[in-house]
């Protein structure tokens, strides 16, 4: 066989892998019995194991070897899964077998771990693991590359063509200009949180306007569906079943309705990735950045507008007539884009939200560039909270503790929160030269803006990177400044008035 | 390796096959986007096809026949693993790869038609695809044995050691005994089928009251979980990981009741086998015929006995007191155990389902015995009907195209269904002698009856084979006299005491 006929052979199989651990792994985390785990675990490592011998197979890794250095001869596409697929065999080669292992094992144990710990609020329970963690991750990338910054190849993995270089403009950026307006926002706000915003809101209510929103966003149920689990999610295996999760907190509808808007917007990504792509390894979101930035575009620049709720408020107020019937369109807009200090990434608002990003990339930062003690990062993460949003956490369950993906090694992974949200801001001011978007939103019909999405984003996959996508899109490079010009004009408007 | 070593170690790898393509198969038959078909089957086709290549390659193939060779220095636990495995291999080792290829092939498309067939009512659209099945199965037969007759092969694949000589001599005490018995009890039963039979019991209510069954049958949850099918169907990958599905019909509260509680017989089945069988190939029900003995066993002996009830009926008459409030202990009794002539096999009460499964063994075995043609299926069936059950179906769908088996190729089956409640019978029987069956059903805790059957049973998973079951727990071999007599007893007692 040709290398090419090889390549597209062995990387079949690899698809068909992915996908029974994919439905597997949607099962675990939706609905799988607790005792199930132990046997589970140990098949399911059979199944990757196969599924690792064949990437590494000499055959597979020939194929993509002979198709790397003969690139020019292909298609931009073809040329692009052959990318994909190098990029992602130099992440596993040169990594020893038995150092892999240990890792994955050292993984399993440290999550159990970092979930005891954060109940107990005990960092020093934590401390030794993420010891570890940290030190196992500076030997896999020192095993890549002798030359790169560690760092800088753990923010690559996560948002290919990204580095320090580049985030630390985009955070000093967010530094120098929100952490002032957050201030002044929180200063000349009302002090009194309006009641409605956690009131009591039944389960079963809440799932019916969760259903109501999935019509309002064209979600396509033939090809796809809503569950439930603890945190939310989207899954995807290919174009043609793309599915996602909420919860429903009762004494805060906000989480539901908001996740629901976020993984909407993932899912919608996923959904409008061209069909013709499902036989490649093309055939998903570019980036985590890009990603994220559909969610944020969907939850936030739609979801959280005034005239999007123009349309859809009424819903909402006839599922809760006791909590809402007198809460107007006004007061509910104000409600759902509150701005304040808290302690919590994943309940932040919109306005705080990226300060705590920027605190979390510092934290990594000096971890792997400054050789910051393990000992004293939770001192270092109280410090960089009071300095940002001028609160103090009490516990580390609050403070340092609270997310789960240090837990997991994925250092590198938050700064693409931020950075989506920032994507999502620059490609809304490309989109208005297109649309009358506040008119589109007022007629209640989302095509217009779904199309546009599709059209300009959705239907690359990973055809395009991160960087080729922003600038065919926008006609520029990245420029975090129309995120800080989005989110001055929207809060000034909401706080500032006056 | 040696070559015990060396089959337990390719039987894990087929075992991890397995659990993934479980997975698989319970997503799409409970709840995966009907668009997500195509690609999945295809990718599906990789992995079953990887498990294929593994079970047939000549280093398990050596192993199994190495230890089959040398059984007798094998433990009796061992020796049936190497059974099991072989049995497997000769089913599928001397039927070439590309007839196996094309069989499933027109499966895949007979289903499809069959359903079709169904929906229109129009038998002639199936025919010639269930004449194509017919002969491909005695083609594949006749690789498998040159001596053995068609019918006797595909009867000892549903359950091991049974032939027609066999299934005959039972069919005959059926057909002499209980045509004659069904007319006399027709005959006596009053003519009005009561009301409440058939009245309108919501959904939401009816799953409770299945929540309910779940605690009282003491289903671990822990170790599964409810949900809904369009068929009710009891799933499991081992011991730990028992789930079963049941539906809701408004206009007919006994499915999801006595479907629940025939699953649930199953799933107690399976879940009760020897936590350590999971490590083998022996961790699963060990015959079709035994799985339907328990499930019957749990549906009919104990869910449709009045002792059962008397615990337990006022719990379901609080949550439908509009439709049961009024209806007494006594005629709920007669309600759920009600005779009468029909058409659907599925539907039929307790009393004329052996009848139906009569049936379709006379049909198969002319089919495979006395070469009748498939043209004429559909008037032999109607004569069957008429000749066993008085009635005779209007259409093809409430006839001869009721059932999905046939055109799946699973020829052999059906008399498996008779055959478990007869073993349950003689079960029964058994158990009376060790246990105040009636007293411990008032009761209310099943725990006594639940140990008896695990102890007996459900433990040995495949350990033991339905002959040496039935020995082992009876102290005698099968005899279809105690299912007569079970019959026989109760339906005497309630319609033909006067």
């Amino acid at each position: 066989m040709q290398p090419w006929e090889r390549f597209k052979a062995i990387q079949k199989k690899l698809k068909a892998y992915s996908l029974v651990l994919g439905i597997a792994s949607w099962d675990s985390h939706t609905e799988a019995p607790k005792k199930c785990f132990p046997y589970r675990a140990d098949m399911l490592s059979i199944i990757s194991g196969e599924s690792f011998a064949l990437q590494t197979s000499p055959e597979y890794v020939g194929a993509v070897e002979a198709l790397y250095a003969g690139q020019d001869t292909l298609s931009t596409q073809d040329r692009e899964e052959v990318h994909q697929a190098k990029r992602a065999l130099d992440k596993i080669l040169k990594i020893p077998k038995e150092v892999y292992t240990e890792y994955v094992k050292l993984l399993n144990m440290s999550q159990r771990v970092w979930e005891d710990a954060k109940a107990k609020d005990d960092y020093d329970l934590f401390e030794p693991y993420l010891d570890q963690i940290i030190a196992t991750q500076k030997k896999l990338v020192a095993y890549r590359s002798d030359t790169a910054d560690p760092y800088d190849v753990l923010l690559d993995d996560f948002e290919a063509g990204m580095s320090m270089a580049k985030y630390d403009t985009f955070f000093n950026t967010v530094k120098g200009e929100l952490v002032p307006f957050v201030k002044e926002v929180l200063a000349a706000r009302p002090t009194e949180k309006p009641a409605f915003i956690d009131a009591f809101y039944a389960r079963g209510e809440q799932k019916q306007f969760v259903e109501k929103l999935m019509e309002i966003f064209q979600y396509d149920t033939d090809r796809g569906l809503l569950k439930e689990s603890v945190h939310p999610f989207t899954w995807n295996t290919h174009s043609q079943d793309v599915r996602f999760t909420v919860r429903y907190l009762e004494n805060y509808v906000f989480s539901s309705i908001f996740a629901a808007i976020h993984e909407l917007g993932h899912a919608l990504y996923e959904m409008n990735i061209a069909e013709a792509l499902d036989t490649t390894n093309l055939n998903t979101g570019t980036s985590m950045g890009i990603h994220e930035s559909q969610s944020r575009f969907y939850e936030n620049i739609i979801g959280r507008d005034k005239a999007f709720w123009s349309q859809h408020y009424q819903s909402l107020q006839a599922i809760f007539p006791k909590q809402l019937g007198k809460v107007s369109l006004d007061d509910f807009y104000l409600g759902i884009n509150w701005v304040e200090e808290s302690f919590i990434r994943v309940e932040a608002d919109e306005l705080t939200y990226p300060l705590h990003i920027l605190i979390r990339y510092e934290m990594e930062r000096a971890i792997f560039n400054e050789g910051v003690d393990v000992k004293s990062l939770p001192t270092l993460w109280n410090e960089k909270m009071k300095t940002y949003l001028n609160i103090e956490p009490k516990t580390a369950g609050e403070g340092i503790l609270q997310d789960v993906h240090w837990s997991g090694g994925a250092f590198g992974y938050f700064p693409t929160y931020a950075l989506g949200s920032a994507y999502a801001a620059q490609f809304f001011y490309t989109m208005k030269q297109d649309l009358d978007f506040t008119a589109l939103l007022e007629t209640g019909d989302l095509t217009p803006i779904n199309n546009w999405l599709k059209d300009k984003i959705h239907q690359y996959g990973k055809i395009k990177s991160p960087e080729a996508l922003i600038l065919d899109v926008t006609g520029e490079p990245f420029d975090p400044q129309y995120y800080i010009r989005y989110l001055k004009e929207k809060y000034s408007a909401l706080y500032l008035k006056g």
